[in-house]
């Protein structure tokens, strides 16, 4: 029997409700077809108070905090008990899809509505953090970072495309930017954090699988790299005086795909550039970049300067100048290995398969959240891997098997707190 | 002794002189630092003035025939004998070096200067093409085509950057366009035509050679190439599942790379355009250019057919498709076997040293005149290769050696015309 039975409704009517409040979400938009939420918008405000009605029908206790998160507390008898946080993001990049952060977000208010009738030894909070994205200030996980006490003041002067501070934005919506921190929660008050997300990649779908367990959110290091040779014309060189920016950048990029499958890390050239291109014309400069993960930090840092020598390799045999420079990084942050057995037995319970145990590429409140206390996160199945983007999509089986898992996570939460897991 | 000294003049001076006389025509140049010099300018009039006094200077009968070609003519004691034309052209690309054509007109000049007391068993037609680059009207060896009898009167009608029809600008120069046909001679009164040149790369020059013979003006075709795979998030999806458009693409430069260097074709990836390229999203869309040149058409027309499949093979193998497009080509044309012979006969004489064959990459008047007489072309030693570009530089020293080839050629040619060779 399902555990979503217990609450006397089926794991598929929960789930059809699901999907059902992420279509009226998707209503709160600035754009047509697509969708645009962002901070600190009017669209913001309407997400959230809709949020905010189906938390009470929930039986949830709400508020919004001093970032301007909205909260739904399913309140323990004893008030001293700790807090199990579950949440994800409510904003969304420009011409987004339905599932990237609402998905979450509901799942954990279906889940505590099939849980209304249960006593818990713990408070659960359910978060839908208003700034994920960064749409509107081009900010990192500024709506879940506060909570984590992970607040930056000096972030209070950054703009908008209008040249709208966030600070005045605040006192706009509503918010007194002076009380920001107020929002971070205390560690010794909160005893986990879980997320449930969409995986935004292919994996899941092509191993046939509706849920996988995340094991890190992968450390990420970008750089750009510019390749120096001799330009020429593309008739009069022969092949052996070359010093063709252009093939050399190929062998690093066929390196680079080579080295990555090899050590089993996430290398990616995205960016291509030939200067002064032209058909009949040897290219002599080259700019590429490099986005390189690992949900192992270590194995980051080393794998990216392994990498950068066989580079440096090719570019000295060529006669090639080959300058890197690092312009972003990212830490890995590991999931909690506790909370991701408790994930995979609810996984193996509520599907009878095999659990996939994936890193996230991408970048989740989950990864400040893991500042505050223990982190966990749930992968859902999405089409074709497609995300930002209106074609995002998930079926409505695989949200009854991710609810399933969550109110199996939250009553195993129950035996990890007390330690008899 | 060279064969220069036996008309009263040492190698070194001659060449000083046809260096002194490059600068002079520099000089004739729409532009400062770099030299402009597009057909049927005033600087065109002009540099054609002063090449007409050297000519005559040089005791040749001189003209300007119906497309605007300066000519001067070394008169054999017989009128009724064929007649070698040697040539090159005057004008030149925008921001140019003084060298790419003024020397093969310069060189002939004095040559016949130096041959003004040997009686030939020929007429000797000095001609300077008067545009050969197209910069103006971005036409195609227009100067020496009408020659060769392959003049299209439709091109008349193109125009320059101002709107001015080529027809009008004839008219303005004081040329008549419906006569251009005129300008026509006749295979039957031409016993060959030589071209002396600047390489424009760097071959010679790595091989420590002042001149070398050239076999052929290589065929080329260009292509645009589109590379299709799926674009996704860098952080997502794993390598196994991507059909990463870059990826693929940097396989098959690396595959042309290869291929040029085992069948010893030129091969030049020039421009490689990533489409909606960012540094996190796995390049779903590539489009390059594929230059590729051989001094022999059936060889070309083989390994581009090689090569394609190859191609077509690393996009099968990756998922990925590709399409290809022709967007341009050029038939190779070989010079003379006997011309060839001859060429590297004096130039063995001349040098002392083992005689290097090269095919010229770049097009040259010698093209077009191929299809009037016999072609053949010297290619003479310029510092790193550079062409095109205000830092083109020739050694008087190898300007030295190549007048002596070029007299001793045309004593050569007598021998060539009555067979004895």
């Amino acid at each position: 029997m399902s555990q979503l039975e217990g609450a006397h409704m089926t794991a598929e009517h929960r789930a059809t409700q699901v999907m059902e409040k992420i279509q009226t979400l998707a209503s709160f938009s600035a754009m047509q077809d697509g969708i645009l939420r962002a901070y600190l918008t009017e669209e913001h405000r309407q997400a959230h108070q809709q949020l905010a009605r189906w938390m009470t029908q929930a039986g949830l206790e709400t508020w919004q905090d001093e970032v301007g998160n909205q909260w739904g507390r399913k309140v323990a008898a004893n008030p001293e008990l700790p807090t199990l946080i579950i949440g994800s993001h409510s904003d969304t990049v420009a011409n987004a899809g339905g599932y990237d952060g609402p998905l979450g977000i509901l799942l954990a208010i279906e889940a505590l509505d099939a849980l209304q009738d249960t006593e818990l030894p713990f408070h659960v909070d359910v978060v839908a953090f208003a700034d994920e994205e960064g749409t509107r200030f081009q900010t990192t996980l500024l709506g879940s970072s506060p909570v984590a006490g992970l607040w930056n003041p000096a972030l209070l002067d950054r703009q908008d495309a209008e040249g709208i501070s966030i600070g005045e934005a605040m006192r706009h919506f509503g918010l007194e930017p002076d009380n920001v921190a107020q929002a971070a929660r205390k560690p010794e008050e909160t005893l986990a954090y879980l997320e449930v997300h969409i995986e935004q990649g292919p994996l899941l779908e092509s191993l046939d699988l509706p849920v996988g367990v995340v094991t890190a959110i992968a450390g990420a290091k970008r750089f750009l790299i510019d390749v120096s040779g001799v330009a020429g014309h593309a008739g009069t060189v022969p092949l052996p005086l070359r010093h063709d920016a252009l093939c050399g950048v190929a062998q690093m990029i066929a390196t680079i795909e080579a080295f990555a499958t090899e050590h089993e890390i996430v290398a990616t050239v995205g960016k291509c550039d030939v200067r002064s291109a032209a058909v009949n014309v040897i290219p002599g400069q080259v700019q590429f970049s490099l986005d390189i993960r690992s949900q192992s930090q270590e194995k980051l840092d080393r794998c990216t300067q392994l990498l950068m020598q066989q580079l440096a390799t090719i570019g000295e045999k060529r006669g090639l100048n080959v300058v890197h420079e690092q312009i972003y990084q990212a830490q890995a942050v590991p999931c909690s290995d506790r909370l991701q057995q408790l994930w995979a037995q609810v996984v193996e319970s509520a599907t009878g398969k095999d659990v996939c145990y994936l890193a996230s590429g991408a970048g989740h409140d989950a990864m400040v959240m893991a500042n505050l206390a223990d982190m966990g996160m749930l992968f859902v199945r999405c089409e074709k891997g497609i995300s930002h983007n209106p074609k995002e999509n998930v079926q409505t089986q695989d949200v009854a098997v991710a609810l399933d898992c969550l109110i199996r996570m939250i009553q195993s939460v129950s035996s990890y707190q007390t330690g008899t897991c």
